[in-house]
């Protein structure tokens, strides 16, 4: 029997799938699971995603090896040594180091997905080397967009496209919401940020002044670590 | 202030929006609000539409000007005159009565936006019509689609990409939902019904037997008639 290839739209949507028969892939461009990938290439022991800032204050008393990562509605928190900027994620500053991080969307969507066979981390970052593991599996995939306070993104369906496009001809079936995302893509591939300057998101990030931010992410096949859950941590696969 | 046009994707993510401040299209193309348009074209006196199989047997008692129709994973009710095919909402067959309704997707949808400002009913039979008359509405239109079993699906967003295609340039703020929807419609719009002949639904409903239902819920401007949500029934605006 074909395996399934599904995208779940928004974390919201989720209870809709047993996602125990699958291999979640947690997607969430701006910019959580593209700083989680290129935290753990360079090197970052682990990446703990929290879903409260209060749980991850509460790792500054189990001492100095932990870096804490807060960010509320695209702003870093007060008091926490950075947020969701991927520019924060590099070697000099997480090599050999665990980060909490408690975000908006990523961490809902992680949380949620949890009794997955196994969850693992996408971004444009890890693209081909993500989907070049996942053609080896031989399980049901559901790649889950963390969107924008539980409703659809543009940014992360894309992306779950750009995942559909390099898996659709390995014998998945795909679902209603694959075969949009999947669509959408063949829109926006050509200049996936030009395409997203149209949307809310864009939008929003561009008054928050992270415009490099938002290039970075977009960058295809910069990394090839796969973050993977391991109990309560994300690590090199 | 612009107006928002809004699409909210699965009745799901309803919850997310505050239905209160908009105009709500309910779009189940397969196949109740196109059965809906077209029973109302024909003289239906009113649609109710009602959640329970159970609820709408209880108009049984209340005499012979009701006519029953219930439909359950795609197929009719045993012991209910009719189901959700358009083929039974003739002016013949409907023409004074009043329908109770109960379907799978449309009637939870329905019943989900009961609070907003007003409750409208759209299918490709009813499009320029409708269109029209959001125009001059002069309110936030949220364009909720039915999908299936509380997950996206293509033919109501592709709908939800038409209707956003005639409005688009009428000064409304869309969303990312909206973006895509309208997306969607423009690789899908040259030939919708082979566009959706590659979806999950569209072979469910093949198997059912209803190409037909199919072929004929996906005429545009057949009809003029806006149905309308007043108290329990939808009647001809």
């Amino acid at each position: 029997m074909p395996k399934s290839l599904d995208v779940c739209l928004t974390p919201a949507l989720i209870p809709l799938y047993n996602v125990e028969e699958y291999i979640v892939v947690v997607i969430d461009i701006f910019r959580a699971t593209s700083s989680i990938c290129y935290g753990i290439e360079n090197g970052a022991e682990a990446i703990i995603p929290v879903a409260e800032v209060e749980e991850c204050a509460a790792y500054r008393e189990k001492g100095l090896k932990y870096l804490l990562a807060a960010e509320r509605n695209g702003e870093v928190v007060t008091g926490f040594d950075f947020g969701n900027s991927p520019f924060s994620y590099t070697t000099e500053k997480v090599g050999g180091k665990t980060v909490v991080l408690t975000t908006t969307n990523g961490t809902h969507a992680l949380h949620l997905s949890r009794s997955a066979k196994k969850v693992v981390i996408g971004s444009f970052l890890n693209l081909t080397a993500l989907c070049n593991w996942l053609k080896t599996q031989q399980e049901n995939i559901l790649l889950v967009c963390a969107g924008w306070k539980n409703n659809f993104n543009l940014e992360d369906t894309l992306f779950a496209g750009a995942v559909t496009e390099q898996l659709k001809d390995a014998g998945f079936t795909l679902d209603d919401p694959a075969i949009a995302a999947n669509d959408l893509y063949q829109i926006g591939k050509n200049d996936i940020s030009q395409y997203l300057s149209k949307t809310s998101h864009g939008e929003r990030l561009r008054k928050l002044g992270i415009e490099k931010d938002i290039a970075f992410c977009l960058q295809v096949d910069l990394t090839t670590a796969i973050p993977i859950l391991n109990g309560e941590r994300l690590m090199k696969l």
